[in-house]
């Protein structure tokens, strides 16, 4: 049997023809390709991937009735926005099955592989996004200049599913900017609005995330009270720290490294107290609860543990999303900015302007996550784990349904293997 | 005036308005944008790119009809083949503009620029498709295998775009590999065959390069003799060298230096004898005539000469794009080997080694390029350029239009401008 | 504290002073940072990278003792060149540690990160390598031909680095092709020559991931007896298309059908067929034992039982090294041909042809991983893990030195924690 | 002959014996390759790149005299520096040269190739490095940490190459933003802050493209006068807008019209009112003169007459360099947030935020390119180039050295050819 686009006719799909029931009418087909035919009938390649619906999609404006020049680099523009469009249905397909196995009472071990492998999969195809801004890029500004008067108002500010995209990460609204003092919701209508209104109701993949760090095991006071524990370290690090300071004679020296000490103090105060926490959150500064905070924390300082590989694996997945969100955008105001210029010097923000006002940590959803190394220790002063907390982080154990099993090996009567599991969808 | 996800209000379309008459019905409307308000009724985006079109082309095999187990990436698959299709559309957009404007008596000098920057385009997007093959790798093979029976026997090898580009680069069907014995043409019916049939009769960039190759001014020996003067020099250059071996009193290395030149005069032979070189160009391992390639070498000795440098950069896109096509092949190849394996030690080909197999020079359209650094020779052996030939060089001779046009300067009388002339499209 | 490129003043060095009493010399001098002042004798960014002894390190010999023609683009040749050396440093800096690190009777669990991280990083680094050659190609080859001459004989078949690398990773010895006769080894002399015939006498990354994928839990008769299960799961699946295929009562199609299932049958006798494995292995077709292919297949369709996610990214790595080195050696190739061409159609083989032979499988240190997709079966197939396989395989299970330890949670008298341990070095 | 990394035997060194008397002991020697034996004391790959001397030069202070807990990744940050210092060498000895080709009354035409080959050589490097950042950050956080004692004060705001990178590129002194109130000068010492100083006085890239931009023909007011045709050009074109804004019935319509139009007019004043570019200029929001400012758009209106093409390649080059940069300090300074934090809603400025602030505009050289896009006109209002200036353009008019020479194709008494000058080194 081939395949699309593996040109491959290695693996018979009588492989899984009983299993496979609802497979029938197809099957049915497929001895003729045994015999080397190929008909027109059967699904082919064009069929399947609908080809001919998405390759007239693309319609040119400047060759429209009778127009004296056609724009040749209109068909690029087009392509190139399109091609955004396709990757961007693929990202939100994706964030959202993530957020839907995230958003339990308790995530499944078994589903943190596939949690890894979408994200990762998220991150790599933005990365792919950035680098179809230089191919915008092969479009002079002359020959753009010539094109806009045929686009009137429509705009990438109109891109629905880049709103979608956004709020499913979990952008704050109140962060956003104002451009030209129109709300970014004002531009939709009908269903377009509708799906952007209801996706802001919904849980964000910053959500789930948050409220997944916040059943962290361990972090919790009448547990292993990794907070006490941790504050404990750190203050006996200041108070060496300052112990060493005043030991030191030369007063100007001496001065310094108090103040130092001090900055320390109100560096680790951002952490300890929840208060401030929670303001510099209301301004936007933290995006994850106090709670969260320390569970993402406890996930860092002990990402070793065999049971935290993975967890750590997320967090760094969830930052190279946010990471390469931003140089996404910053990739599309250079562009924009090599296009049609910026006004310097002259009033009103541009576009160019705009975007670049949208490279900031204001936009990003997850730049908790960066600052968590302000809060490292070394490894010297990390708590230990205590033998009852490694007992308890395991949460899912699954040596607990192995104990009311039967320990025959009998695979009938057994444990129900994962890979008969179907992976979440 | 916004524009497509430029995001941008800043040049106001009036700009444009008395030149282009024919905006007319959409300047209308934007007088509505200049106050702010933007309604439902105007060109958006989503219609602009007919976004609902797009994004409704993709159906999911593994989901329809009650299907028990839905495949999560099968989107990822669709998405990825409609990216790629999307592309191949540009590219082919592309390639046949070039070659329009490649396809004429004389290439009008001020169209060079726009070559250079299409062909650049077109290696840059292969190098972006290159970087869409990791991402189809996030699907692990299992998964691949889960899906697989819903795809009968479409096929990647039905993607009749692909074949249009090989086909419009140049690609011989003669060196082509067959797959299971199938030929390319026999997986396409009715308008795609029409197509494909109809492209293999046309030009296709490698004939235009090639006649325009062999209009390079100063090979003929009627004219500089070009030819004659750099074998002249090769054959001074292994004469010396003959010496030099023959004078050596030990007679292993004399031996040893003796057969060094013997292999010079060989190496130069495939370009000296036309009919060596016929004789290789039948069996594919030469793909420009004879002509051509003297063109071709001439370029690649004389790039500094002003005049020159824009060819030589055009030679350098060509191997640009041919090195991004290989490039895919291999990705391509290594994707499909993840995916299903290679049944190494078994009969039968499979599509891995037959992927594998199109990665060869076989493949290659511009091969000569890359080995026109064998006949490199010195600074100091090359032919210098004569006072008349320099003159000749000038085909289209911007200085002898001058001499009949009024030299004061008046524009109204003059040349017309270089900018007013649209470019090709 | 500053350091290096990182440009911070932020966290006192102080932080770590009592643990770090081995750091004094060093702290002492900080005090001085305290207070702002930067003296020329402390440890600085020059010193401490020796960037004096790094920048004297490249003479043009093309400018040395009075050459009329210095050529420019010698300093790039230099430049890329040492920085691929310095690369391949690090790589066989990793690489060594992890052959450490499996190198041993189990393998802990919390050193899998460890080995996850430092796999990546080195394809990592492949890939930046990889993107070194197109710079390199940057100079033309004119300009590499009158530098050419100052070159003699050195060559990059004699990169002592780059042989220490692949022998280490396991490039077989036997199936390497030989360049013009002379064989790899025979370039080196000295300490060089001692380091290379050393390394082939060691544990390469190779051997030791096999003798790790060995000791896979599971795969033995006596235990959960893997391969007698799968075997099953197989054989019925071709039974179930061979009575399929005889029931059907068009004759060319049931010959077809069951030609069909032979080839099924020999695919799968290459696994099965612990003797064909064997023969295929010494024809170099297979680099993995059978016992270890087994443990490696057993891996892949286990992936989502959590113990066995990490296990499964450390096989993807090493697919991605793989992936990365032919990539790099292809690139090299081509970066050859485009510099001094490939002499098609005369006798003896040049560096083009030689480099572009060992692109190939024969050069793979792990193409048994590719092809591990050709013996994957549907999900519903898959034999189920049994109750008692799923306590079996967790080898080095925590959970047992939980039980003779106190369950107070007392960190005093508890197990060290993961963070304390230092990651292997 | 064998060259470098190139393991290639295919072209005798004695193709240039004749006229590289200067490689006579060098050719001496290689009769010992052209028997195939290589020995130990030529010059060999090992000594030509300085191998030795190279690898030596990582030393790691964790592992230092006894250290109880060596880092392993300190080598990794050792060798990632270095690579940087090594391609920073590349890069400022192709911008020095660059420097010197531009740095002369006429820029020989003969020589853009080769400045456009360099820089955009240049900007290859560039964005190779913005790919070694990634690499860094495999290191994690708690590795860095456990090594920052060791490093002390040293910084990368001490590498002197990049500081030499800057000021040779044209980085404005003026603009640059303090690092916790220590200017970039005080952090050298002998040697290096001679060259940081000498470097400071020379010209920049900055100055001598300015210079070059002023000398555009046609920007003169008794030439082509392209600054008055331009002027007239847009003059016409918002007349022609306010028109249409007046005989607007609606009267809110026409305010905004009218404002519009206003707005184009402060905008083409920046470029019009030569004070106000001075004003911008002093502010550091102009880099370039207003002369050359009008010469740069010159060349971007016109870029496809045939003699504009090669300088618009320039200017795009450029363009790209400075994309480059900005783009290798942002991810300078996301890598430095992701391995020490940004202590957020602190006092005091962090490395990260220092080095983000050094990611503006104030930073960039060639902005002023960027936003030429600005005084775009349509083609259909350009000013059409006379006759006169067509001829008058060619400065270096390679016609009229063809009027005193022989015409009788003889190359003793010829021009001497381009091929026979060496390229500028």
């Amino acid at each position: 049997m081939a395949c699309p686009y593996f040109a491959e006719k290695s693996r018979p799909s009588d492989i899984q023809s009983k299993s496979l029931e609802n497979r029938q009418s197809i099957d049915a087909s497929q001895s003729d390709h045994n015999n080397g035919i190929i008909n027109e009938n059967q699904l082919s390649y064009k069929t399947y991937l609908k080809i001919p619906q998405l390759l007239s999609a693309q319609s040119l404006l400047s060759s429209e009735g009778g127009k004296v020049t056609p724009v040749h680099d209109e068909h690029l523009f087009i392509i190139t926005h399109q091609a955004f469009e396709l990757w961007f249905k693929q990202i939100i397909f994706d964030i959202e099955s993530v957020i839907k196995v995230f958003d339990c009472e308790y995530l499944e071990e078994r589903n943190t592989l596939c949690i890894i492998q979408r994200l990762d999969r998220v991150s790599q195809i933005l990365e792919l996004l950035c680098n179809q801004f230089p191919i915008m890029e092969t479009m002079t500004p002359q020959d753009f200049l010539e094109m806009r008067a045929y686009l009137a108002k429509s705009s990438g500010f109109q891109s629905m599913q880049f709103r979608l995209l956004e709020i499913k990460l979990g952008v704050c609204d109140e962060l956003r900017i104002l451009y030209n003092k129109v709300h970014y919701t004002d531009v939709f209508f009908g269903e377009e609005k509708d799906k952007i209104f209801k996706a802001r109701t919904e849980k964000s993949l910053l959500d789930v995330v948050n409220n997944w760090l916040e059943r962290t095991p361990g972090v919790e006071a009448n547990g292993f009270d990794f907070f006490g524990k941790y504050k404990s370290a750190v203050n006996g690090m200041i108070d060496q720290n300052k112990a060493h300071a005043e030991a030191c004679k030369d007063l100007a020296k001496r001065q310094l490294l108090l103040e130092e000490c001090q900055s320390q103090v109100d560096t680790f105060a951002t952490l300890f107290d929840e208060n401030l926490h929670d303001k510099l959150r209301a301004k936007g500064n933290r995006r994850l609860t106090h709670k969260a905070t320390l569970g993402a924390l406890f996930i860092y300082l002990y990402r070793e543990e065999p049971r935290i590989h993975l967890p750590f694996q997320i967090l760094q997945r969830l930052m190279d999303i946010d990471s390469a969100m931003l140089k996404f955008r910053y990739n599309h105001a250079c562009m924009v900015q090599r296009m049609i210029g910026s006004k310097i010097g002259t009033g009103g923000s541009s576009g160019y302007m705009y975007l670049r006002s949208t490279c900031g940590d204001r936009y990003r959803v997850f730049p908790d996550f960066m600052n968590l190394s302000t809060y490292l220790i070394t490894r010297d002063r990390i708590p230990p784990l205590s033998a009852k907390y490694k007992h308890g982080m395991s949460i899912h154990n699954w040596m607990e349904d192995l104990s009311s099993s039967k320990d025959d090996g009998d695979e009938e009567s057994g444990i129900h293997s994962a890979a008969s599991h179907p992976s979440p969808t």
